[in-house]
């Protein structure tokens, strides 16, 4: 058996790896559009799916990825986990290919398998040699439209998440926090509920319900399939053609409308205590315009401002959260801020910072609004600005060197509201945002009424020593 | 025209009348089930429709309510509003009735007629001369099923409800304030969203989406008719059979199913500043059990314990807060707390101040735990304990003195998980608290990781003046 790794969309691992993450979103640089952007291929086949291939000839492998236009966000109420619950039960077999098979033909032919699940899409990728492509995708097709799930398939994978909710929730305090900050922040929309699921409904999800999810949004006219690798376009959509291009039309799925925000009036605040904190944090949460929503109501440069703010802001040793909580005041042992504009509905804008020795949360969080109120106030230097999308771009660059990651960004592009041109002009539009419009962004939105404040303390009551939240599982049911 | 005064149940409006609202949720006496209690009777139509009679033989007149299981709670998503915009819209007329006809004919026999909306039902009721009692109720049969919706009549009715949030809401910071706590008190539940609405999705709100969600919960199965006056029990309900009763059962109702909430682990805060504050007021909410989850728990006592809890901590001058705080300390010119234990889902209970002069909402908060803490702490006394029982009875006597309180305490019962024989047995539920458990329910249910505390302050930046969720809507389009 294949050791299979679900990655599930996080924004809780923001706090540990904002410059990891700062990389990984990026899109192309312009160079990297001449290298590779500018040949990226897109088409659409008569059922409704997409494809989008970039060549990438330096060795003879490709990375095969299908992205469906579904994620936590677009569950039914009461259900919440359900999308990365099927993603973790797609692998669970079709009448033509029982449970397992896909999974052990990629690790015979040497290949790599990966899905994973965000709010906004669910997606599942293999890195194989090129001649291997058409194997899988003819698996990928065939489970796009013949998972087969019974009880007995169904309920011990339900185990398997409420186990992966314990590690990755409930015996994480930084996640935990997350997960609260999230429930304040988004007073109406679905993002505030945790990808993963609240335990007590994913406790209840069942194969209908599963059945039922898959039925509503998978399907060619919901998918786009990203090839990146030893392949020229034509012959990837022939390939896409003899194996998606047989599925037919699902009529019954409709464009995504999710229940928006309403104004936020209120600076929100809560405080986590968890026995396993070993460094306490701050960490601020706005909720901000995503690339989507900023071009829906035709802002440009408005996503792109808030990118090279909380580079400059947040990102790195010389960012402005840093040097000052770290370097300047000793006040930080760590700080940071970041954003990620890929959302179909708003994003979030953040910061976070652990305190020094003998220096409380309420004195830490005062250094970092002085930080905001500057940018507000004075904004940012014409060097630290070009400073900042120099290096953006350069880091777009050197990220693209992994296969994977370029399809990623397209893959998550077109989840989320973005096309393929968007993605190809991302270094321009960065170039183009100046000093002002970094200063309107702060200003604009870092208001504290559209945001939450978290806390995340050591907890030193005697007991119990588990939170409420953190039940295991039985252990005779773990897998 | 009559005039219709449509209530909104709304909890903002607790604070300003904690003691009116304890007495007009707490169902009948011991002494009153002798008076009436113990003579209503309790029918059920093949049709589904449960009847409920309350004689009352003191004036020939009759309070005729029709309750439906179905509030704001049951919305779709995206929806919000869309029960109360249906309530209002029940006015509007049938193929029979035309629009007006039904509110002519109760002014003409010189009736009174009203309407209310809540998270868990949707209510209508008309107090007429026995005599009329049969008109009403074919015309309440009439509309059951034979609501008929035009765009002329849903849209300039969509503008009333955006006005009469305009006035209930953006214009009143306690109900603002309120509002905001909800939606940081659910994490999941749709008791978060407001009652009459968030404003940018009612403004969407739909003659499809009316008749659709009127189809799908209104129905003879789905409601209990509330009589109380001069009227005999057969009598009642043979004119219940020749008008309802011949409404067929609609068998698509199903029972409703909310999302719940997971374990509340993070006690949160927001501050909400507003310029026509004059008052300033810090508030808590902290998620406990309805007397129908503590019912379905199957812990007896737990939301009466409450009920008592909340006597002794807030309702009137003797209570703990309000001596503390405003005599002994004199740090708040207003303070109290209360429960109300009728909710399907998780209940709410609360307290509030309002500081004087020169002192802080942190001071007062401090003032404010430091009486919760001592309830937990020490318990209560008997004395007080036994005049709180004794004065909650005494109330509840006095209240049934009004016609319409009985047949709204039997009907917020019967919508909220609970029977015509827990109403009855509610005196002997009170009486049997001890001190023990009202300590029990204080060191269980007012821990600061289930709450919300809120902070009403003046905002006194220069502009806007308006908050940017208070637009009005367009002056020419006001009803």
């Amino acid at each position: 058996m294949t050791f299979k790794f679900n990655v599930l969309i996080d924004r809780a691992a923001i706090l540990a790896c904002a410059l990891a993450l700062s990389l990984s979103q990026s899109p192309l640089s312009a160079s990297a559009a001449e290298q590779a952007g500018a040949k990226v291929s897109d088409f659409r086949l008569e059922n409704g799916l997409q494809l989008v291939v970039i060549p990438d000839h330096r060795a003879p492998v490709v990375t095969h990825m299908i992205w469906y236009k579904v994620g936590a966000a677009d569950e039914t109420p009461g259900k919440s986990g359900l999308a990365h619950f099927l993603e973790h039960l797609m692998f669970k077999g079709t009448a033509k290919n029982p449970a397992g098979r896909f999974s052990t033909v990629v690790a015979r032919i040497g290949g790599q398998e990966n899905a994973f699940t965000s709010n906004d899409y669910t997606g599942y990728f293999q890195r194989v040699p090129t001649e291997q492509l058409k194997t899988v995708m003819e698996f990928e097709a065939d489970r796009m439209t013949g998972l087969v799930l019974t009880d007995a398939i169904v309920l011990p994978e339900r185990d398997v998440i409420l186990e992966e909710r314990n590690q990755r929730m409930e015996n994480n305090p930084r996640a935990r926090l997350g997960e609260q900050m999230d429930a304040a922040l988004f007073l109406n929309h679905p993002y505030g509920k945790p990808i993963i699921g609240w335990r007590h409904e994913m406790e209840g999800l069942t194969r209908d319900d599963a059945i039922d999810f898959y039925r509503r949004f998978y399907g060619p006219n919901d998918a786009v399939v990203v090839i990146a690798g030893d392949i020229e376009p034509e012959a990837a959509l022939k390939l896409t053609q003899e194996t998606y291009g047989k599925i037919k039309r699902q009529d019954a799925i409709a464009p995504r409308k999710r229940p928006q925000e309403p104004p936020q009036v209120s600076p929100r605040s809560l405080t986590l205590a968890d026995p396993r904190v070993e460094q306490p944090a701050v960490q601020r949460n706005y909720l901000v315009p995503s690339f989507a929503t900023g071009k829906a109501a035709n802002l440009p440069g408005q996503s792109e401002s808030l990118e090279v703010l909380g580079h400059i802001l947040g990102t790195g040793s010389n960012s402005r959260m840093y040097r000052h909580l770290v370097v300047d005041k000793r006040v930080a042992v760590v700080a940071g801020a970041y954003y990620d504009s890929s959302a179909l509905d708003m994003a979030r804008f953040g910061f976070y910072a652990s305190p020094g020795t003998g220096v409380t949360l309420a004195q830490l969080e005062a250094e970092a609004d002085a930080v905001i109120a500057q940018v507000i106030d004075k904004g940012v230097t014409s060097e630290e600005l070009e400073r900042a999308k120099s290096r953006m771009i350069a880091d777009a660059i050197y990220a693209q060197d992994n296969q994977a990651t370029m399809a990623r960004w397209y893959g998550s592009a077109l989840m989320t509201g973005a096309t393929v041109d968007d993605v190809k002009k991302w270094p321009s539009r960065i170039r183009a945002v100046t000093a002002q419009q970094v200063q309107d962004a702060a200003r604009e939105w870092l208001d504290k009424k559209r945001s939450v404040t978290g806390y995340l303390i050591k907890d030193t009551s005697p007991a119990p020593a588990q939170p409420a939240s953190a039940q295991p599982v039985n252990a005779e049911k773990r897998t």
